[in-house]
């Protein structure tokens, strides 16, 4: 391993091509390449199971669904939801593409997800929804976000695109809001190359949703819903299925590689490394750092450039926040705190590369960089 | 040929596997499979050069094409739309979804495209585009809605997803109008499984469109617009190349067949068969019939009938109009005409099998039930 092997903090995983192959002649032959063929409802079946809910419907992207998800409850225009400045762009975008208002709310010092108290307070009598992430497949407080959600009569939908798989007392998350959304995205733990989907607790949420991904299309004669194109194609839901068998084991490489990281990072003064409950049963889809300049004996901007010099990628997922953003800069960030907390996580956090091509050597450069400033 | 083997009107165009899996084998090296990858570009390059525009930008579906070509021009909310009634439902539901009005117009008899003088009528000062349709390939009067919107200030986005390749006195049809929206999904000419571009004659505009794409995302710190996840993934890129080579051939496969078909029906009192102007490049996507029950010895829904028993689907496209529809229920079609044209057409037109699976036997079948209608 050198620098003509980078690394990145993230590579999907692929299953093996020949047994790809095999299915696709069976596509080739049938010819049902799209709309709902037998494949893709295999993988809705699969993952209805996996998942523990009645409801699986698979989009072509987790955006998509994340829309679809917010037009299924039928909001007035202009309503208010409440959400994290710190994740993806897509998460306040989808609530913006939907004519709904994002309202950024801070986050917890530890999980990094939405504070339910700061939630309150962004409360008003337009708010109608909070979307809580579960950031790096760190779990919300859901509990907390339940009794705001009930106090007010707002719903509650999950943005889980980090936590595929991920369950709390051996129940899984998307048992939990009115909807939880995932990613499957060639960056994540289990990934359709593009794909996503919404899950939910309600039987009844499926017939609606398959009508709003498919152009609202009841029959050959009705249409019933302003729907749109979400649909996962034949392909895509092979690979799918396919993943669906390998990803325990990229899972369990993913864990002994936490396990390294948390060696080389658990002992620095100024770093935390990612922490769960034991009652969580994690998705490994990131390990992120937070790195605290004022007391580690390096920033975290040092060792992103010290570590990119090594060809070893990481991301400063997710700085800048939402709310330093063009179409999100005079969005305030509503805290409980005199300062929120997500102003100072911002500059603090790495993720660093974190799937099973990351290898021994990857690790021995990573621990010599990090020795280098323990000197 | 019999009944077990079905007919439908579509039927999508594969790549040889092999080819596929020889490109395939590279993408699983390389890991870049989404995200702007090598092939994406490529295919966007080649249909640059093929619709002879600037800007080509891929999507993962059509509709996701227009929602974001509506989104470019950055219309205020509420402002008015004006499209034909007489297309997929997804027209009209990209410009709901986008918060804009749609508003009807009845469409020309003979084109069955957008009718000039019905759009003139329905213009208001909250119009702010046209969005005509080249359904079935047909070509819009392009000088005629050119004028309106000129004259009233209109952008002009035209719906191409039946016009693949279509040219007009040599000119490629993307080159007409402020942009121009294909779809690629399997039931095209032209196929990415599920697929769309949004074409436009403006260099400016391909950065802009590649950020709407991709989250708004104009580099690592920098999210400058409300963008959508519209990526097509490198698998189907890579079937969209291979596809890119044999379309022609198709077409003229179809070209064959639209003889065939024309040597049963055009000699029948009260059928239209689809005819086009010398000097237009055909895409050859749909062959639709007009048929005049009041004349013609058969009506459309006897026929329709009449095929689907010998396992011949065709379609009623596009019936019910967009205005049948539950959420259009309550919209008017605006018309220069006492009765509109659409009302009328939409009970005569039906769209027979059309591509290269549709064999002698299934010809001979079809001709059979007419002269069975006609003794």
């Amino acid at each position: 391993m050198d620098n003509s092997h980078p690394i990145y903090v993230a590579s999907p995983m692929l299953p093996e091509l020949s047994d790809l192959t095999s299915v696709l002649e069976g596509i080739w032959q049938s010819g049902y390449v799209t709309n709902h063929g037998p494949l893709h409802n295999q993988l809705e079946q699969e993952l209805s199971n996996l998942l523990n809910v009645p409801t699986v419907r698979l989009f072509n992207n987790g955006t998509i669904a994340l829309l679809t998800a917010l037009k299924m409850f039928d909001f007035p225009k202009g309503s208010e939801v409440i959400t994290t400045p710190f994740t993806f762009a897509a998460t306040a975008h989808a609530i913006s593409w939907n004519e709904l208002v994002p309202v950024f709310v801070d986050v917890d010092p530890v999980s990094m997800t939405l504070d339910p108290k700061s939630v309150e307070r962004a409360v008003t009598d337009k708010t109608v929804a909070v979307l809580p992430v579960h950031v790096y497949g760190n779990v919300c407080d859901i509990e907390g976000i339940d009794k705001v959600a009930k106090k007010y009569g707002l719903k509650v939908i999950y943005d889980a695109a980090h936590a595929f798989a991920v369950e709390i007392d051996g129940v899984p998350i998307s048992k939990f809001g009115d909807a939880t959304i995932f990613s499957f995205h060639a960056t994540k733990l289990f990934t359709t190359i593009e794909g996503g989907a919404i899950a939910t607790n309600f039987e009844g949420d499926a017939q609606t949703i398959y009508m709003l991904r498919n152009f609202g299309i009841k029959n050959e004669n009705e249409v019933v819903s302003i729907g749109i194109n979400g649909k996962l194609n034949e392909i895509q839901s092979a690979i799918g299925l396919l993943n669906l068998k390998q990803f325990p084991a990229e899972k369990k490489s993913r864990a002994l590689l936490r396990a390294e990281y948390d060696k080389i990072f658990s002992q620095i003064d100024g770093v935390t490394v990612q922490s769960f409950s034991s009652n969580v049963k994690k998705s490994e889809q990131y390990y992120p750092l937070l790195i605290d300049e004022t007391i580690s004996p390096f920033s975290r901007d040092d060792l992103y450039e010290a570590l990119k010099r090594k060809a070893i990628f990481c991301r400063k997922y997710f700085s800048p926040i939402c709310t330093e953003f063009e179409p999100y800069r005079h969005f305030p960030v509503i805290s409980e705190a005199s300062v929120p907390t997500v102003y100072t996580i911002k500059d603090q956090v790495l993720c660093l590369p974190f799937h099973s091509k990351v290898e021994p050597g990857h690790l021995h450069m990573i621990k010599s960089v990090v020795d280098d400033f323990l000197r």
